[in-house]
């Protein structure tokens, strides 16, 4: 299966688009090759169109949401057909007047091109939960007048005087609905995302009158991003001190356990496990459709984030739950002392945001609907599919195999299925990043997460089109060598 | 003047709120004292309650903000009226139907307070503004869809990755609508508030390879949050190093520039002026409301936040404009680091809130309308004049003198009216924070500051209600002393 670009702007012969956006057209579902109208070259893009429900049938009045900026992808399966009539082609659609008074408008002429573009899946931007909040339409639509939210202060009361109240509530009423972390006698503290309290933790478990920096470690492979963070600003409170499992320093350390593991995917424990340990757990991925809810976590600093969880990145929203009020004091001076506070337009937001999950959870016991986690476990389901049989269909790579357990929130048995990939070479490739660069696939090295360059890490929280794509090129690979 | 508390949830009788929300009732704009009700103790509400222009007049038909939570204060001009009765004490009120058709609803009975609670005047929290945005109505109501700005990325194609082009878009325009800053042939940084983007600078002016910390230095009195900024990670690349006028290490330093200062008002060039001097320009204040805007602003690093300038202290948004290109980018570097860019969420709304201020400008232009500097430019001025007459009208304070200068947005000359009192306690008064907290009133030391302790900084910015508080017990101070 080939997929190429539909590319709007080179539309010839009267907009379609606004037709569609002005009530008057609708799509009928079909799209038929320009040059060979004759000869049979039929496809049906009903599945087509970055993966919308498309609204195949006149009078269906499902129209194709023209909001979208970016080009539309069609599944083009006669792939000869780029060899013999070049690109970028011509093709004409049939469409329809949406009451049906206009069956078969003359056929339109668009500009076509293969996507050989690279796929960027180096970072983790997780825009595949964009389809489910558009789903939801209103309901996590937030308004905010001009003059609202423009104190520095939320709650004095509060240890952490910068957290939304409404944001709080939703913390706790999610992570009771899924049960994936204890929440009494927890002081809650937001973050501008949990980057801002991973290092807030740091500060707040380090002492300012030791007389070296404490060891940071976690173990490898570790989230690429911690050495840099624990090491940018030179502190003499903390220094990175690398692989957990090599560890063999005395005295004290602070360890990062990322469970379920970025990039590995698998659930984690402590590693070095002695008695001078503080333990920062960033369980940015405990959540239903990542990996089965086997407990509640009960740790003494435990890091969450909407990022991961909800799919919303640009609000930069984490919390921590912190056991130890001193500690909870700390890291919000910490806060204080970085940002002096937290958004509250994005804590509003993400509260409005959490607050939908936990209905969703709720309603679909009551009326089998389907919660965000089910939506979203399924969609991680089907790419763990696709990308399994796209690697098993060759011998060029293989993956994290991961034992199924029973997940108290779905009350069944699930598989991991976690939001990266870690993808191992195989054969004589000895540098993975670079040999997929070469077929355009845009991956972050083993070795940015202290592993071996025969592994890099590819995200699976991009949109439909770009993971269809990425299961393309694989299996291009695998045609190829 | 004693200005008191009616608090609401006493009320008894009947719900005024609800009546007047409901749209049934509004003020008659007369309170009357309860048990003086024959005696003559009427005392005139219009201009008490909050400082809402309040509907006098019956089928006026303005009506009450019923959305403010705190409680109504009301100018109960008789001082004796609680030495006699007591306190908590309880006043009638007359009231209106808002037809006309009941012209006089039965007394209403509230519990009276004096408000004797202390007055924290030692943020800055900019709640006076709120007012203005009260009256904007929708103009600048934000609605953001669920679905929306859920990638970490904003432009990839800029330095600034995670910066939205409206923001930017915003930015540029209201620099030049005022005047107050070149932005040509500059990069535009965005952080979560300036304090970020300060300690960004410190981050981005500063080498990883240096054989110690580059000294941090800023001419006292300096804002009192710089050296726990500088300090507080125990960075190996910067270290506060104080007062500016005292410094005189060889070898580069960064200076802070704060103009207006932060808590004197003066207006400041760098102290040091040596030739290995890095300048970060914190020009937060540098706004039409607080200085004559003499020439717009042209150095190689300078700060603004939209706390200052628009009172949105909650959105956690500043901005750096930057000469040197590889600045810009540790500048981003940093912030990816740190909190992986900037809330979407305030970026959008900020957007929003600064077009506001630049159509207001505009506008006020072709229509002889009031521009938000206008009105908080009139609001400080009024604020500064009723300051300066109760520390005139007694010998236990002064305040800073300025110089007028002409302002070229204003276009004639003004005086400037910084955000700060920066109040030294004469007489034998040797620490003054200590002596105005005895009289209820909780200042920040010029300890803090790096100056005297015969100096302490308020806040200007504060409600209405607070101000008209602090005005009232300075001025019972002078009467007691």
């Amino acid at each position: 299966m080939v997929f190429c670009h539909l590319s709007v702007p080179k539309l010839e012969g009267g907009n379609l688009v606004e037709e569609i956006k002005r009530g008057i057209a609708v799509w009928s579902g079909t799209i038929i090759f320009g040059r060979r109208i004759g000869g049979g070259h039929v496809t049906d893009a009903r599945t087509a169109i970055r993966g919308h429900p498309f609204g195949g049938l006149c009078c269906e009045q499902k129209t194709y949401d023209t909001n979208e900026s970016a080009p539309w992808l069609v599944n083009c399966d006669e792939r000869e057909l780029f060899t013999t009539f070049g690109r970028p082609n011509c093709v004409t659609l049939k469409w329809q007047s949406k009451d049906c008074s206009r069956p078969f408008i003359a056929p339109r002429c668009f500009r076509f091109q293969i996507s050989d573009h690279a796929l960027h899946l180096h970072g983790g931007d997780p825009t595949m939960y964009e389809r489910f909040w558009r789903q939801m339409g209103d309901k996590t639509t937030i308004t905010i007048p001009g003059w609202q939210s423009m104190s520095y202060l939320s709650d004095t009361s509060k240890i952490c005087w910068f957290l939304e109240p409404e944001f709080g509530t939703e913390v706790v009423r999610l992570h009771k609905v899924v049960g994936n972390a204890v929440v009494e006698g927890r002081y809650i503290v937001v973050g501008t995302g949990s980057s801002q309290l991973i290092l807030a933790a740091l500060y707040a478990l380090s002492s300012p009158d030791a007389a070296e920096p404490i060891s940071v470690v976690s173990a490898a492979p570790y989230y690429s991003s911690y050495p840099s963070m624990a090491d940018y600003q030179k502190s003499g409170l903390y220094q990175w001190a690398g692989d957990a499992e090599k560890f063999n320093k005395e005295g004290p350390y602070i360890e990062l356990v990322t469970s379920p593991n970025n990039p590995d995917g698998y659930r984690r424990q402590s590693m070095v496990n002695r008695s001078q340990g503080l333990l920062i757990h960033d369980l940015a991925y405990y959540w239903p459709q990542y990996t089965p809810i086997s407990s509640p976590s009960d740790h003494d600093l435990t890091l969450f984030t909407v990022s991961k969880s909800t799919g919303h990145a640009g609000m930069r929203i984490g919390w921590a739950l912190v056991k130890d009020k001193e500690v909870a004091k700390k890291m919000t001076k910490f806060i204080e002392l970085n940002t002096i506070g937290v958004s509250k337009d994005s804590q509003l937001r993400a509260a409005k945001v959490l607050k939908a999950v936990s209905d969703s959870c709720e309603e679909e016991k009551q009326k089998d609907g389907e919660s965000f986690f089910k939506y979203s476990y399924n969609l991680m389901a089907q790419r763990w599919k696709q990308l399994r049989e796209v690697v098993e269909a060759g011998d060029m790579f293989s993956l994290p195999q991961f034992s199924p357990a029973f997940c108290n929130f779905f009350g069944k048995v699930t598989e991991p299925q976690p939001a990266f990939v870690w993808l191992k070479c195989e054969k004589d490739v000895e540098d993975c990043e670079t040999f997929l660069r070469g077929h355009k696939i845009i991956t972050r090295s083993g070795i940015q997460f202290g592993a071996s360059p025969k592994y890099v890490r590819i995200s699976l929280l991009d949109t439909d089109e770009t993971f269809i794509q990425l299961i393309e090129r694989l299996s291009a690979i695998h045609e190829r060598e």
